[in-house]
């Protein structure tokens, strides 16, 4: 049985250990909702600070040349395509992942309403983050088609004849489940489909190959496991072959051919920058920029492959020591065992409702989080890039503790208010 | 003839004066670049290095609810909507100024289908900000709508039977010149169409009633007079008679009804919140927090009002000055004369062109700016926040030194490069 020395003498022969002095993690705090907001690197306050009083104070106008903003976008894309299999000049940080979405779909539907004017249905899961499904379902409205939601094992199925595009998040927000993005590209692709993906849960959090798996579009967030920061840009890549094809709607400046020549008509830009639409938010930009920073500092110990590695091993450790330690409480696995299978979350169920549990955890300093709509689970994100396997034991040992002594049932942890 | 005595003593009983020290100018510049970048706020550094390592560092995830990140949209919407005529609830700050035109032409447009089927043509001018023509260009191709593009003394007969929405600037970008928004949205509505007010160069820097002109939607900047920083979120306001009545495309889940049930329908919130899409910039909407203070700190000396009477003294001295002052270098005014037909900038033509005369005042610390598209054209804008009528002297006198001398002749004057 795994002890709590072992878990010490894990924390030190990893190689990944000293990442974890490049943020500032508030004191008795087990942060596991990274794949929520990503905590706070230290190099950002004095980064920002100095977008905020050099560049814009003392540059005003000028910085947009001279401080780079304009080609941060693209210099933060690049940087964000080496964690995902993207080549340089292929991805920009940008808007919202809502945003980019829908940008995406849009050029995926017109693509396919050039191509292939019979298939009618995006196909997505039922269980995929809302926000994706909202924006789909009012895309497909206007564009006169038609949105078939299914369960997880029904996609394979589900890809025919009528798909115009397949639309998946690869790891699932709620449960952890993570598609073979290679395998269900392409069954997408023999049948005719193509197929978007919103890397939110995966960017920074497991091993992305976009070009390796022959994907179509991609999206992600900044601000989970890339550390960017509360609403940080998020990302969008287009594969080359489809990069110029198509205009996306929201064709704003930023996106044109010659932005500042100022001329009336739309001309887009080459490749992924008419992805772009309008004035990028410079503070956030720069606070992503040290996000990314933080999952670079990894590369001498191996990337995201040697991230991967930790993230498995962390996540094997807790599910372990959840099933040894915590029995008999009704708590049970949602997320899968199979590495193959899993993102860098675990995801537990209890037949009484997850919100409790987590409050008295967060109660605790062990920040976890509870999603509605499925309100028997608890969710625990792990960042290997400052978690310790130490942290693991604790986390566990606190859950012990607040389910052994039935401290979840105290009045306080079932008032109901705002999660997020 | 006014003297640089009589500018110190219009300085010393000017009851906004006090408000320059709100802000943090770089010694040696007068900055008549604040219709394009804003300039920085005092109070922003320690509020934005507030919320990066209080409430994202310390409070991490929870700061969602504990620090009002969510409320931040409709908070900050309030405040703005105070500035332009607007009633509480009104107005959201969010995304970019190209995203929200989107948002507000496509409901617009989905309005007038449903409405009035027949009206096929969006009208605008065809020196609007080109974002804004990019913007409905695509957005017409893709609704089988058509953009008519034309002259300003034109829209008045442009706008006819076939005219679902006018699409306008409320001041002109290049020139500086400002439309009657009462007259021209109550010609528009008599002929059946809808009116769409873009006020980039209007907010925070003239007069504006929205409800008063009964306009119809309305979007805005957030990074020029409302100094929010590079890249600031921008704001979004729709008359409550429309605001329920079409869904925006853009239908992400912070526009939802329920946005934290995540349930799979998407729902949208009733009034302007379902103008929000995904989630937001927090430290960019922070900075823009203290931009707006700076204007909500006039509101003593008399608000907006007092700051447009100022903004017009400010921007007749400066023509008055020149025309006396800079005589017969070819200098003309292509801003109107008529305070109603002017908004808070002049500008400056000349035949050689504008781009080394520009540069030559930059060098000097006077900084303006320059648009192609119009090469001939110097651009100053006039904010009476914290310009005082000594540096519109001063302004003058290096204009006067720059043309007397010949001085902008010099060959590194004349090396173009980006200009933003």
């Amino acid at each position: 049985m795994t002890t709590l020395n072992d878990c010490r003498a894990l924390d030190a022969q990893d190689p990944l250990a000293p990442l974890r002095d490049l943020f500032d993690l508030p004191p008795g705090v087990i942060y596991l909702d990274g794949n929520s907001l990503g905590p706070l690197p230290r190099a950002t306050p004095a980064r920002v600070a100095q977008v905020v009083r050099e560049e814009w104070g003392q540059g005003l106008i000028r910085s947009w040349n001279t401080a780079g903003w304009f080609e941060l976008p693209g210099r933060l894309g690049d940087r964000i395509g080496a964690l995902i299999g993207a080549r340089p000049g292929e991805v920009v940080a940008t808007d919202t992942t809502s945003v980019n979405l829908f940008k995406v779909l849009s050029a995926a539907l017109s693509m396919q309403a050039a191509d292939a004017p019979a298939r009618r249905t995006v196909v997505s899961e039922r269980s995929n983050f809302p926000t994706d499904l909202y924006i789909a379902e009012t895309l497909c409205r206007e564009r006169g088609r038609h949105l078939r939601l299914v369960e997880p094992e029904e996609i394979a199925t589900a890809v025919d004849a009528d798909t115009a595009v397949l639309m998946l998040t690869h790891v699932n927000y709620r449960t952890g489940a993570m598609h073979d993005m290679r395998a269900v590209t392409a069954h997408a692709h023999a049948a005719g489909a193509l197929v978007v993906w919103d890397l939110a849960h995966s960017a920074g959090a497991v091993e992305v190959d976009l070009h390796g798996a022959d994907a179509d579009y991609a999206i992600g967030c900044g601000y989970k496991y890339l550390n960017g920061g509360p609403g940080a840009p998020a990302f969008v890549w287009v594969h080359p072959r489809h990069a110029d094809r198509f205009v996306q709607p929201l064709s704003g400046w930023w996106g044109h051919a010659q932005p500042f020549a100022f001329t009336p008509g739309y001309q887009p830009a080459p490749g992924i920058a008419r992805y772009l639409c309008g004035t990028q938010p410079v503070l956030g930009l720069a606070a992503l920029g040290c996000g990314l920073d933080t999952l670079l500092a990894a590369q001498p110990a191996g990337g995201m492959a040697a991230l991967r590695r930790k993230s498995l091993a962390l996540t094997d450790l807790f599910i372990t020591l959840v099933e040894a330690r915590c029995a008999g409480h009704g708590l049970s696995l949602v997320t899968p065992r199979d590495h193959a299978r899993r993102g860098s979350q675990v995801c537990l169920a209890h037949d009484e409702g997850a919100y409790a549990i987590v409050q008295a955890l967060i109660a605790r300093g062990v920040i976890g989080d509870y999603r509605a709509g499925r309100p028997d689970i608890l969710r625990f994100g792990f960042t290997p890039l400052y978690l310790r396997f130490e942290d693991v034991w604790d986390a566990v040992e606190h859950l012990r503790q607040v389910m052994d002594t039935g401290e979840w049932r105290r009045p306080e942890f079932n008032q109901t208010h705002a999660v997020t």
